[in-house]
């Protein structure tokens, strides 16, 4: 796995990473420390199948932010961390604010700007030198269906950042794509009644996209425990 | 309009009439007494354009119904409180239930079931010498993609509703189609961030709905005042 | 209708306007951000019938605000917004305060201040290149009886409210006298238990009254879906 | 005074008596048991300057009640209790329910049922040996407008309580008139915002209009101490 | 009766003033503003029985307060409110903590500063132009039994509060007095549980004494009304 | 020691036994199932002191309790609970109802009841065979003064108390004496603010006295350890 | 995997299977209704993988039970539920009560009734003819040394549920050395604070048990996925 | 006993000392100002069996705190109280974060900054003139098993405590002795269900362990009673 012992792992993002807990930054296993996300299951699965591996996990999600906002608080609340490895997560707010406050021009946040603020979070991380990795997850909005017009500027949106998140040699996870696949056998009720805020299964389909791309092998003990 | 002063209209349904008001039954001006629904902008809107008509509002929906629970809860809940009119909206949890819980067969109600269910609810209506007339609302699903398959199913049930309403002659309301035609200028997250529950905006057009087919006049007061 | 696409309507006033909201400025559709007052009542029809005009509709009202109060937080509060549109409801604790407090002079506002007051709030918004309009919403007390002592009072300031509107080629809306007419039907009770704050049905007629000077259509739909 | 050492005076009524004591029925001194209304102020004042008479002040009034309800209750609430005294203030309801609840005729009691659910009250206590007297005091909206509609018809009502007070050989107290007199000076807004419900103000009025009928000396204790 | 028309009179004091009202100032009718105390006692009554006297009654009690720490907060909570009266009623706690917290010497305050305390605050308030008068109200210890060792300190404090209000020509109230003729009938169990904390009989035993050094008439309606 | 192990000791009393415990009858070291009173303190000393006598203690206290109330429930909160030993407090309430609301007669327990209320309680208790031994605790007023009218009655009443207690053979606990010993040198409001209910330095006075009459060794673990 | 579309799983047991889950039955993927234990990570696990088989899963875990209160609620509780599979993991309250509450012997549960509590429970199921499997997981204390007191018991229980388990057929967990190889590396702080309740890590690792013994398939999407 | 009439005793600490009393620093026999640990049953013993000794007891624990946070706020919450004695029992969170956050190495305190905390403590609390003495408690994990890798760390610790405590000529309280004497007879359980933090009967254990230190004696009331 990608991890080694005393690595320090910061998720950045909106509600969909915040997930009820404390904000801006907050961790530790006590009380909702970590939300009730996939941040979350990321730690409890990692804790329970790699106990030799020391991990620190930070919760660094703020409900409602779109990549302006999490652009604005990126110093203090994960630059300042010095992590070994950053997850952002961002997006889906920079899209949903045209469709649910459509006359609210100033919090909506364009193709552009979105590429331009995904790209300066990545620049500055890239300058520190404690620094192991960037995951760069795209934003998802459950629905497959391509005519939604909130679903299509959606998909716009993940074009440029896996365009960004490529660029710029992070590792790009396609958690839409997961998503996608899954929608054919069970709609987004299952997982995420509003299509964007996961329920207990979306999270694991989440966490488990994540944990993919680190080489996280849920067996793992086994060869711990026999060994 | 087809009210006349003194009626008493009952709603029936599940969480989308209910919003909120205290449950199974329940009406009155104080408090959040109609829910914060549909309900009490009916309430609101007849009460400011036809002040000379006095009508008594209740609301009794209850929310998770589906048409099996509105039924075993009819006779208390509808039948006894006499109303001259009652409108029943029913059928998405029948839908619903299929898609967030598709393991629980014993709570997903079949097509034929909820045909049957909604015919005899207006069957034992129609023998109450009082009633002066039934609605039977479209139950809506907030999307216009007849490929996601909840929707297609949703649009099986509402046909059978619309089928059942039509032969039973009582006054059919497409709340659906108002919908539909609604999503092709914003999407169903300025009017139901769930595609089930309507915020403020959804509950207007579905109250218009509503209101169109009673001969409401929102011009009404013009005459009174100016005559 | 008299609002443009992308167009911002800020609400100023006290209690009626406030209605709950978040103080002091607030706005979205979620949770109780517009109040459950009139502001609300707009935002809803509006949004219902005119799909294809974006709004933002901001909060702007502050329980207990007589015209003194809402002077001085006018800056930040209502001209740092840079509306469009601004509709202005104050007045009621002008008088109110020489009646529930009768002993604390220095918070009540004499009627020559008051009329001072608005002209103020007028002036300093038609310095705005951005501003397209001024509504002046009477204060209203839900009284017909000119020979009550408070509703005297009242009927001499809403003649100032009239008079400053009128002079400052602001659109005057004289909430009052659609209050009136309608009280010749239903008595305060019915829409207002203590005379100044609505119920759901005393805001649908605020809001009416105040769409119905904006040119609004509750008809309008009709021609987008037909047509 | 009228009461003696020992004696129980049980006051029956709706909210105005009521005033957030716990229902149907509470006394005592403790916590908020006699309600933060008019018969505390009753309690706390015949307390102060009667030290020497030890009497019993029992709570039986319930939001809400019209005559009808209080009727239905009489026997449990009333009767049972056994009073030396018992002093009745009922039939605001009775009106209002006219007024904020026009379409609900079958919760509105009219002037006739009134007069007998009075009558029944009355001639029910009187067939208990231990009672001393009854107080009849009449329902008070703190208007002075005879032209107000529902005022008017509240007058109509308090004329049949008057009538049957006093046919009935009760001790009536046209706590009305009280009012009325006190609202050529200061108007409703200082003594009961919505015009029914007091607050400390109001209060005291009742509370004085029912210890004028007692016969209470405010200054009673002088001689106490002084003798 | 001393007060005169728009007149503003400011209580001083602890706990016994306070009685759970907003701190450290708080004014006005609405809610508990005024605490659930003598201060509410004495607004009721003079609002009650003198409508045509305007008053604007402050409450300044803090709970807990020593003469020590009403005169540190003095300047902004009493004199800075120019009222027409001030009437002081401090003292228990200076005594009461070397009885509960007899370790505590540092929030313990001594005979000799008390009376100093009590010069200041009179003398800073006898330099105020729109001054009126000065009430100065006894501490009260609700035991009549001078063997106590709290009480007998207490009435050492009494007699010194007794000595400064009368040689700086003050209203001197001497409310210990009025209880101690009181609890020869009714021990302090019937009207302070704690001997310190009035329930509603004490408050008004409070408030009367205050009155009357008024000059209050309760029967004074009368004479307006039939006037 | 007199208990041994795996005996069970029931408490049972009025609110100084309850101290906020659930009610009607609760034990075990979660939560507050003790309440914060002597009871818990007694659990607390002796399986701090004791850990090789295992003893199941349970609280039956009931705030308010006068020993009517006791005995009505004591077949269901005591005697069913078969417990080796009981220790009964109570009497204050019979005591106390005479001051707080003297006009309740009905409430109220004669000296004379409240002699055969414990004597009831005694006997049906020594008829049970598993029972070891009964403690008596009197009723304690924290008040020296026996010219208190109230500490006065309840002295009567304590007399009865010990009358009863070493009639029947029971072990008779003077908690008033040991208190009166304390006052000597504390006043009441150092222990207990009401003179009833005590705080954390009464709890434990009243503990350490059951505790002396059971052969309680605070030293006791010393021998243990060492041994 | 064991399991096959529409299949209904019920997990008995006590606060370890509940976890805050609404008592004593409740299921759905809504608020907390599978409780924050492992009963909802086998769910989102089983969801997210499995998307093809749908899974009815169902809490019926009560916090403090023991194998006799289980019992006593069995039929109720588990029986008429008509499960597929059910899940028993019982025992460590009968083995706690002996350390917590050592003097309450009527609630501690003797190693030979725990043996037959499992046993009558496992017959009764097997009657059931839909019934597919029985799970008996084994009780679990986080802690290694077996010289703990309450371990050494507590592994006695363990072995007495193996051999029940094992005796019937059904399919035995021993998730006891599951833990007890997990705190070879970790201690038992990391995964349950108390070494009973767990955290979310000690949750993934009940739950990982529970679905390897039912031949849950991590990976399994990939194949439908890309088949 | 060691404490003399006026002394002050600080309480410095983590959870154990804290146990929800109001942070930082609180004080004063009100609610819950000492917590509801050790420090509360310290103050009660003593005001029970010292009345004639009047003592100021302050709760300065704060939940969480390792070392290296009380040393930081040792100036604000323990020196700028200028105590007579204080008391430091800190330690056990130094250990803890080593297991229950592994990969947190910035708050985890290694065993010589520990040691150097605890000097810099001492070393600050010597130079002031008023101190009598220090406490140093030991830190406690309630277990007896040296194998448990966390009880094994925390021996460490405790050794570097008592020899810093020994070194510095301050009272050494061996409490992790008292509680492996105790754990001899009952389990951690009993006392501590987290093995950290003490239920009723772990706080008198610890209360115990300081009073013995301090020459508390419990018998010593019956000397000043009988004198």
């Amino acid at each position: 796995m990608i991890f080694e012992d005393m690595d320090r792992i910061v998720f950045a993002g909106d509600s969909v990473t915040d997930m009820g807990s404390p904000t801006p930054v907050s961790e530790g296993p006590w009380d909702n420390n970590l939300g009730d996300g996939y941040v979350r299951q990321v730690y409890a699965l990692l804790g329970a199948c790699y106990p030799e591996i020391r991990l620190r996990i930070t919760n660094s999600g703020v409900s409602g932010n779109t990549s302006r906002d999490l652009l604005e608080r990126f110093d203090r609340d994960v630059l300042s961390l010095n992590a070994n490895w950053v997850s952002i997560m961002i997006g889906i707010n920079d899209v949903w604010r045209f469709y649910d406050t459509p006359g609210m021009a100033d919090i909506q946040v364009s193709e552009e700007e979105y590429g331009n603020n995904l790209t300066k979070m990545i620049t500055d991380l890239k300058k520190q030198p404690q620094l192991k990795g960037i995951f760069v997850m795209s934003p998802v909005f459950m629905d497959i269906n391509l005519e939604d017009i909130m679903r299509r500027k959606h998909e716009s949106y993940r074009q440029v950042c896996e365009k960004v998140a490529k660029e710029n040699d992070t590792i790009y996870i396609d958690v839409q794509s997961e998503i996608n696949e899954y929608l054919k056998t069970r709609p987004a009720t299952f997982i995420a009644p509003d299509r964007v805020h996961p329920n207990p299964v979306g999270n694991v389909l989440i966490a488990r996209a994540f944990l993919d791309a680190a080489g996280f092998d849920y067996e793992h003990r086994c060869r711990e425990i026999n060994g």
